[in-house]
């Protein structure tokens, strides 16, 4: 049984908590690093890309809508075509950087409301699959589990990664209970650490209502951002000990 | 007998007078696109990208400062390492989009202030020429001839082509009168004519203290801004003509 | 009878064709400057506040989405807390810029996405008055005429003026045809005159399908970037004379 | 005996970590709030600036360069022009804003680079000081004890307030030693204590080489990204009430 765990990182400018972010590489297996559109700046990627190298952790890129003061959480109107633009140039960036210092890009994972929507809409995740494959074909898609987009990217030839998450609540129709509703951000520890036992070992999660659903999980996201990220990651780390489950990023076969 | 024209382009944001731009491309033979530091974004980028492969003119990257207020043309104090890296984020970007949409990266021009720093400063130089060493070792670096950017590059194994200009006054030291100076630019389109002329068949300029010097001239740069840019490329044609100039891009034997 | 005629400016960054915008002020009765968030800069703004005190063009402030890749045209998904808050930045800005430079700002009008939204939007409506009376209730807001943001700001005690377009078509509702609906941008300047000159004279419009509907028009917006703006300027002022329609900015009585 | 504590605010994009930010209000007097060119944006500075209003500290706009990726923490060579201009706009914004929002714009403070060349080059300080009368001149400037800004500000007619840095070492000149020296970041609390100490009761301060200067002390500056900065805050706090000193804003007489 394997688990990879990925993490949202690099999403800042200039050297702010840089080095305390940076800490975080040690108890994941894969990176989403933010590209400069939502957040992120060539200096703060090119030290998290270095550390990742450093630390064996496989490096994704994590491009997101060009909103600044929203963190890319806000819904933009753009052009399919647009989108696709601006997936390719934040993609190329990674890649490029990634090469150059040595590494190889392994995936992608979109960001914020550019995520969201690109699950729920299929002509927009047709233009961000569409930008993937035109930069390399053999990029993992990290997408929401069960969306449209782990179909549009399936259908196009791309090899997807499932990715579910501890620290969220699901709906019963297996997606992500919005920010806004009261309970939709599991806080406390035990509580994450149960749905990540459950999502891992059973492909199963108990929903809002009490239901239970099925839910394909290849990738399990650990949000740093949240105070206790890093004790909920060491509990993950003894807990796959205990459970005889591999942490190891996913591999294109 | 040959010349590359090459062109600064993409210099705007949204779709603001792009079409007006794309004029210009059937009259040059390499395009130096920006990268959406000191002005671009992805939308500009890969119109102008899609409309010099159309046209068959060579693309390259246009890297500047992060200044978009300054349009990349005032000093940033930077280390040699954040040099480096947005070196690297800017023609990556520009290496993955033009691969995706089917060409190859031709060449690196840089832009404003950092295009004039990196010829004067060795250890400037060096952070740039690593950058686009790390990316690709056979993209064609246009440098201001003459210049330790010209030196830095060659002795790092790039393939470089000398740099010069219609349009800008020469010192005697061969540097770029700078723009502030009275009669730094050249307005006139017989003087610009001149100059072009004596630069590709003599490889020699007429500086501005009446001195003539020898100069390297393997690119000739016009500035689209400038109101009779057109007018001044439609002659260059005809006098290519009439000289038996071949007017092609450079390439990497 | 009176006309207001107002424009659109210092909507780009840095130096970039600053000389030729300003260039239309002479034509113009008040102005409405870009505020750095969807375009323009400290330098732009600055510039073009000086040109038009000098000029005794009336000045307004631009506010628009903070999207400059996409020119402040796309739709954003806001809160009405973030509108309200965007529009303060926005507005303060220009407000202090104006006052220090020797002037008092006169007006307020919307940019783009967001003066579309606003049109149609009471909650919207109501985020951008109230910015506008928490800064100075003697503001004008100009505003599409017949639209929902008219009558949210009359309501607060805002003056309003209704504005119309010469070179727009309109809709039989009375809102502007969608920019990418054919016919939508009148380009031949006979019919910008015309249009003018029947909105001016008689507050009626006649529409795309063919209907005439009436429509107030205390101010008529000519777009700088049409090719033929400054000959339509021109000619409206020969017709204003003709006509003894007397060209001078709205007043707060 | 009166000790005014300052500290650097919404520096940040968006919503991340805001509300870890605002706990500091409680333990100071005075709060510089980033303008939105090295970092903050509408909503960052709203909610600061309301936060602000309710506790009772007095508010002052902080602007910098407009340079995001590097934090204002870079030098640029802009002209004075320039420097007067993104002075108007930031602190215009800020002024507007905290009027808007129901409390008056209290001081101006510059950031890192700027803060830093302003108090070495008296045409800097010039053109800062000449955008700052040129809003209010009833705005008191924040400046480096005994800089050129100080007397710049003094000879225009500002009520100045002379700064000191609990958390930065000396050199004998009275300037701060740069960040990159080693030992320039006071990293302990007790001498972190021992250094506003000194300052507050003997306007006095040991410098790097062990020689004691003078050096006005009007106000404290406080940086809350150290991670000790809350510990050390309530540490002053006590030792205020032993000492007898009143912890209150500096007031215009």
């Amino acid at each position: 049984m394997k688990l990879d765990i990925n993490c949202d990182m690099g999403e800042m400018f200039g050297q702010h908590r840089l080095d305390e972010d940076l800490g975080i590489l040690r108890w994941i297996t894969s990176v989403n690093i933010a590209c400069g559109f939502h957040s992120g700046d060539p200096h703060v990627i090119c030290r998290t890309v270095e550390a990742a190298l450093k630390q064996g952790v496989k490096i994704g890129a994590h491009p997101g809508y060009p909103d600044v003061h929203g963190f890319g959480r806000r819904s933009m109107n753009l052009s399919m075509r647009e989108v696709y633009e601006l997936v390719l140039y934040q993609v190329s960036a990674l890649e490029g950087i990634t090469r150059a210092l040595g590494g190889t890009l392994h995936h992608v994972k979109l960001h914020g409301a550019l995520y969201n929507e690109a699950a729920e809409r299929p002509e927009l995740a047709e233009a961000v699959v569409r930008a993937i494959t035109d930069i390399r074909d053999d990029l993992i898609l990290y997408a929401l589990s069960g969306s449209s987009l782990v179909q549009v990217g399936l259908e196009n030839g791309l090899y997807v990664a499932e990715e579910v998450f501890a620290d969220r609540a699901y709906l019963p129709n297996g997606r992500l209970a919005p920010r806004e509703l009261e309970g939709s951000i599991l806080i406390s520890k035990e509580e994450q650490l149960h749905q990540a036992s459950q999502l891992v070992k059973e492909q199963r999660v108990r929903t809002v209502d009490g239901s239970t659903i099925e839910l394909a999980a290849d990738t399990l996201c650990i949000h740093a951002e949240s105070s206790d990220s890093l004790h909920v990651l060491k509990e993950l780390h003894r807990w796959a000990k205990q459970n005889e489950v591999c942490l190891e990023a996913i591999a294109v076969y």
